[in-house]
């Protein structure tokens, strides 16, 4: 019997570190051995995630996220800034690490506007790769250093992309409308995230300056050679899970809205994680949860000449873990599905 | 002592209705005498509306709409195609109109595309006023039919027509994304607006044909003189009351937040129920629940020329019911604020 | 012209503080003058509360509570511990208080087991009046200092008093069941009470050491002159406001739900704020929110001789912000219902 | 290689009914091959129930459900009355049958009252075991019809029963109040339960006559040889999944917080499925969501001798779809684990 890979999750105490730690339950050759959390390292993983009490998981006893060492892979799910200067530690080890923050994402020059550092580690930005598996699965079997993608750029790339290689889509700025539940603002205790201030509220933030921003524009410059100008309003939603986005931008003389949808069904026909839905249909957050799926629609306004992209995901799985469970199976070699649900435990 | 205005809610069971009633509660010189439903005549209307047993209004019968006549004012919250075949019966009779419904908000040619129905009533269409009091105010006064807006409509006429005429948008079409509670789908009871269908889901709906997109086009072209392409995606959001919409457009040369927020707050700088935020703030739905205000900010950005504009209302106060009570007040030459919150029930 | 009462409201940064502020800007007879809160000392209200904006409450500036004085009410929605340290000095300098915290409504002996502190002015315990209206009215008017009750003992002590009186009741202790909303916890940032950890979650907590069982047994002892016991097991629920109790007692023999019913129905005709259901109706917290009125239902399950009532009201109206203005009201003499809405903004 | 078990859902159209083809996807053993759905026949699966779409199940092609045959095990998820009806049928041809409904669960004498029809097969009542493992796991292998427990029952029996065995608990009728959400109300489309009806909403419902109330006495009874009395006041609360039940008892003299709570953890220290919580912990729906967990927890009162039970689970798997797939794993001869997940989606 082969020995499984040994893994390590540092930041577990956090959403996106316990949802790595409940699916990877259910891989047959990876395993959590190490876990790490700044301000509860000492406690056992079952006190600060209660509700995996009751599997092995449980037991594990946080550490110090310097000193964990040793394992196959880790895990880097950090507040920005913080990975950047883990990972290179890990990685002169020998450790290959899939970064969930954004801190491997851009090149270093953008590190100062948008996520307010200087990179320590511009060398290390050189190597890693985009773990979008869709788009740029070829990169990142082989790769030391996964930057794992962020909740809202994974569906625009994945919807906008397509449509730009098949000329489909006009020029000028692409509008981005994003809407996410409350899980997306991490674990953090503050007022604007209480239930009371919460339920009841549909608002905007952080616009124009949200970091997911050059990220889309990036990540479509990868996947298609060109780059588009990205406006992004992201706004907070009273739910937990899911991110949906609205992408607009200008058709393409001659698209419609089967051509659009024609692109994207063939782009992902073999994907096991994109459901390109018919035309007529609206993608749904709640058909996304728990699971590894991003729903895609595409629709053509004739009256404006409006292309318009909806996608959606679950920002905790495709949209964090999961996507980085898919892209550790990629670095196994395992199938890529291993241990990533499709069906949504739904209503 | 002065007799108050004999006033009718036609459509009393629905949401819109039942708040018509609930907030005229509160109005010293109008009285609900006449309450009218389709499917519920015959109940009194603390059985189709509980909330509002012990008033004096649970005590009104619903009478069938066609038989309501004698009063002053006559408001209906009648699904589309309704208060054009009764309108004009009422109108002829004497009785000023405030129709909740969009069939008169509308040329007749727009009709059978974007509400499927051929106008029965065209010659009173010329005769209906746009009831948005605070582009159309004068109008309002004097009318004998008034079109209450559409909930989405009234904060992108509200947020982008100061905007227009100060020169400060760029040419092309405009993006109006909107997220709406589900009160906004009315009381029908489908599977589709349950509980459980709807927590944790966001999702499109009726795109690319809402029937408030050409209304949008409409009534910035009544208040600007120019008409602008609009291209509109509703979204249903888990909550109940709160319309937010995310408009955007080109930024003309020269415009920046400040320039439009400077234009906002001196459009709106004597107007009761309009709150424009300072360049930073960002408005919020459960800010305006159960009150007449809407709250609205501006911001350009920068990097790719997008003017950006968010509006936030209560879809059945300022966006429907209260609106129309504002519009009233003005009819009858009273403080235009008269029994309409500014203050919203928080948290 | 009279001149108005002059009220501070000393803990204005919290909700039942918010709650107060905004009822009484509908006040004809009193004026909030001043505004207390510690930590935000120095803000103005409207930022503090921004759903006051455009509000004249908004422009207040908040005071460190122990420099307020010279006004003629006080209302103190300050933590358990903070009032019976403050209220004294007001008192003696001839303020009158109205205490929305815990501090003043059980005996001496009682505070340190259940609100962990030696209660630092018994003296002032005796003179203290439980401002339930409906029981307690003649002792309201006159008072100096007023114990406003909680938000869960008011529903149980209104609904079961008068079944005691009436001998409807048999012996035994009283089960009290109670589900509150978020905002009941007040508007700390914890984790606990974050939108992530709170939606889709029903639990109990703090059993069997809440504070408020001790508070049902003394209000029914005080109303009827027999002193039940009480076990009170509290829930949190996924809403903001709502407190809805399922009291259970041993049904004296004969006792029926139309006896039950009646016999509230009887003692609470009068009362603008109750609302008895007849036999088969259910009452609901919706109904209740935003507005004084507590809704009663009670049944009697004849196959194991058990007594039910149900009671649902806005905790943080009728459960405090509304109850202490009601009591204003007495004191100032004025019509009990004045600022106080009965009809909920609904849905 | 052996072929794998054959099984119909029937009344897959329901939430249930969804849930059951959802989990069954994940087993090894079993596979559904039939489905069946009243109003729905003729639609693919995948239309009835979008979030499968991608799953295999998505193909199935729902039928009538008395055309349904040649299976070796059917679950009924159908409106109470049709199993009774259906049932005799299948068993008669030879398949196993694990019915939903309460159709089975109790003496023939209780329908007329709490389901309001004469059993039409009493013949079978007698030969239906139970199927709530934790108690009667030894009965249900060789079944050839089992009935379901209820959601609310589950709780109750499995807290209740190893407290009464161990004589903690006093004489006296048990109260039970019981909190769900709106899953539990099935996928009807009615006013009550929509969204805007519901949020914000906490109300008892169908109070003293809930079918659940007949069978806690059965099961209760049928696990310790002792019948109780049970007075059972269900509530809804805004959630979707997830039922919390807090039964109170009069505590055995000695009986402690301890004491009761070392005898659930003896009880279920091998269940995999059952979680009891040391004294302090409180019980969480949210930790048990799309889980085949329950949480229990027990405290005694001890100023008023009461002892409570608090217990949690999801609705739709321990409450329904997932303990039926516990009781197909046991008649199969399988581990009873298989296919069932102890680690819920969270937050």
């Amino acid at each position: 019997m082969q020995a499984r890979t040994s893994v390590a999750v540092i930041g577990a105490s956090g959403y996106s570190g316990g949802e790595l730690v409940r699916l990877l339950l259910g891989h047959p050759s990876a395993a959590v051995t190490r876990v790490g959390g700044a301000s509860s390292a000492g406690s056992k993983l079952g006190e600060v995630h209660p509700h995996l009490l009751g599997s092995p998981a449980a037991e594990l006893v946080l550490e110090p996220a310097e000193e964990i060492e040793g394992v196959d892979v880790a895990f880097l799910a950090l507040p920005h800034g913080r990975s950047a200067e883990l990972a290179p530690m890990l990685l002169d080890a020998g450790t290959r690490v899939i970064d969930l923050a954004g801190d491997f994402r851009l090149p270093a020059s953008a590190y100062p506007e948008w996520y307010g550092f200087e990179h320590p580690a511009p060398a290390w930005l050189g190597k890693a790769v985009y773990g979008l598996p869709e788009l740029f699965r070829d990169q990142v079997s082989g790769a030391e250093l996964v930057a794992n993608p962020g909740c809202y750029p994974t569906p625009v790339a994945l919807g906008l992309s397509p449509l730009m290689l098949a000329g489909l889509l006009g020029p000028g700025p692409i509008i981005v409308d994003g809407k996410t539940g409350l899980s997306g603002a991490g674990r953090a205790a503050t007022e604007a995230l209480s239930y009371s201030a919460t339920e009841e509220s549909v608002r905007p933030y952080r616009f124009p300056a949200h970091q997911h921003t050059p990220e889309m524009e990036r990540s479509l410059e990868l996947a298609t050679g060109s780059a588009p100008n990205v406006s992004f309003v992201p706004h907070l939603v009273p739910s937990v899970r899911g991110v949906l986005i609205t992408a607009y931008a200008r058709a393409a003389a001659g698209s419609t809205t089967a051509t659009l949808t024609d692109a994207l069904a063939a782009a992902y026909a073999a994907e096991p994680f994109v459901r390109v839905l018919p035309a007529g249909g609206m993608v749904d957050t709640k058909r996304t949860r728990g699971t590894n799926v991003v729903e895609l629609q595409a629709v053509v306004d004739p009256r404006t000449g409006t292309a318009v992209v909806a996608g959606a995901l679950d920002n905790l799985v495709k949209g964090a873990a999961g996507q980085a469970i898919q892209n550790l199976n990629l670095m196994l070699g395992v199938d890529e599905t291993t241990a990533l649900p499709t069906t949504a435990v739904y209503p």
